[in-house]
């Protein structure tokens, strides 16, 4: 099985309901509390989002601690919010737990999660624990979080994927690639620039790199019902890239593109609003904090093409960290 | 570690939050979408909870298909909805896949889980997928569940466990005992019975019993701040208490007790009320549905109890089902 087969299967196989404007496939589904409430402009209607973390898949507790592992799971989950430029409301917390648990282990992992919700104000309201009962069981950590989209002049709505339009630019946060060296661990939700950035401009569409842009970008051009040309010269590269360039001997924009677990976000906007961003990616840089970068353009053309300094255009990699099973 | 020390250690360190009216330790979290919302009686205030279900603990593959672990997994969650007289508004579906998964495994679980919960009109709005790299990795289901409690004349707020008063009449719906025959695999959460209750008379306390009475209301009794005396001679015993007692020679009482996974609701009443509560009862018996049955009372004394048909008053057997490790 792929899980991104089975994820396009879950899309064709979850019907229509009028109290879910905004379904299955986005960063986070919009729900509404009563049939009376109407659609995603209602403000402070409930967004929803749950994402799991696997011991030895997405954290190692071989080489990391209950606190690093929790915090990933949570911050994972809040990189969803972002996303939507969404503040979390709050959070719940699921632990399978290995059979040798301790206390302070299970502990660890409850104060840490509680801590990275915190610091976006989000309370812990919710949590199960099970102790599996064989001595291969291992942790698993799922989050699940309830956010809330307050409207801004530029942005009535939620920011979805799917409102890109051709021509758009596309901006990503941060900087790319290598995120495996540490950054995977300990990242910081882009929720208070997501938030910056809805109330500054418009924004057609807006994502969190988790798979790497090579995965990521195509599900946002999808959704958008366009292509997209990507500059990896102008890819903002973190150091981290070039260190693993140095090793693998391969071009520091390709980890950019295919690492994956950046948790940066990525957004599309109309080219003339491109002033707005550039300001306000000026006062994030001048704070001490990430910019923005232009790194391309979406197309009518459905196709997906990487474009060189010397505009030579070559066909999209296929790439990216995609779990298989049979 | 146990269980139920984590619980309450949880309970004791999750802080108060200006937007958690009804914060961790009840059947569900209550959260406020914005802080000015004012407190529980807000209409359509959300709900939230989560519940995870592991194979060969909460069901087993060798035994059960896909579909049947995905529907308990989904009624257990929804069961904490009907504890609080609320309606699924939506739930989320969070899947740690074994390593040798296929498409059709994993489709089973989903519709199941989608089947599950749109017997209540609730849609399935988000999923997260893993599988297990390997071969050990057992599958969890995850399943996070939104609420909404509608306000009515005689109980304004979501039914809590900590509203008991001494004097209460205690009742339970249905039938007990014996579940593990089959009914903890196939059984219906009692939404619709919650919310009768709830238009019908002042509920003053209510959960449901998923880890058998033995456990279950010494939780109740405790978060209302009073003891309570059962009768166990008027326990509604399920024809699979009689048969699991005729197999170990143990009385089907205390199978009653001890068995657990009933998902049945327990609730405490004003005795004033009983006029109301057997009149709904006798209609739903009428309608080929369960009804309620008087089991016991809160009383001041914070002592557990267990009262015999003649009077003798016995301590409450230390039961039902605990994981525990180191």
């Amino acid at each position: 099985m792929r899980e991104n087969d089975f994820l396009k299967w879950i899309q064709l196989n979850s019907p229509a309901h009028p109290r879910v404007p905004l379904p299955i496939g986005d960063d986070m589904a919009a729900v509404l509390l009563s049939p009376q409430s109407s659609a995603l402009s209602t403000p402070h209607s409930p967004l929803l989002k749950i994402d799991q973390a696997l011991d030895q898949l997405h954290f190692d507790l071989r080489l990391h601690s209950p606190a690093q592992a929790a915090a990933k799971a949570v911050n994972r989950c809040l990189s969803d919010c972002a996303a939507m430029a969404a503040s979390p409301s709050a959070i719940m917390l699921s632990l399978a737990l290995p059979q040798n648990v301790t206390d302070p282990f299970a502990q660890q992992l409850f104060l840490a999660a509680q801590a990275a919700a915190a610091l976006f104000d989000c309370p812990l309201v919710g949590g199960d624990t099970s102790i599996w009962n064989h001595p291969e069981g291992r942790l698993v950590i799922t989050v699940a979080a309830l956010g809330t989209y307050s409207p801004t002049p530029f942005n009535p709505h939620p920011i979805t994927r799917s409102g890109g339009q051709p021509g758009d630019t596309l901006f990503v946060s941060g900087s790319l690639g290598g995120s495996i060296l540490s950054r995977h661990l300990d990242f910081t939700p882009r929720i208070r620039l997501a938030q910056k950035l809805a109330a500054a401009l418009p924004l057609h569409a807006m994502m969190d790199l988790s798979d790497g842009l090579s995965q990521d970008l195509p599900r946002l051009a999808t959704a958008s019902g366009t292509g997209a040309i990507l500059f990896p010269h102008r890819f903002p590269l973190h150091p981290d890239a070039h260190t693993l360039a140095d090793r693998d001997h391969l071009p520091a924009a390709l980890h950019a593109l295919a690492d994956g677990e950046d948790y940066e976000l990525l957004l599309a906007i109309d080219p003339d609003d491109t002033p707005a961003l550039a300001a306000l990616s000026e006062r994030e840089i001048a704070a001490g904090r990430p910019g923005l970068t232009a790194i391309g353009t979406l197309t009518q053309s459905p196709a997906l093409l990487l474009q060189s300094a010397t505009a030579q255009q070559t066909p999209w990699p296929n790439l990216g960290w995609q779990h298989a099973s049979k």
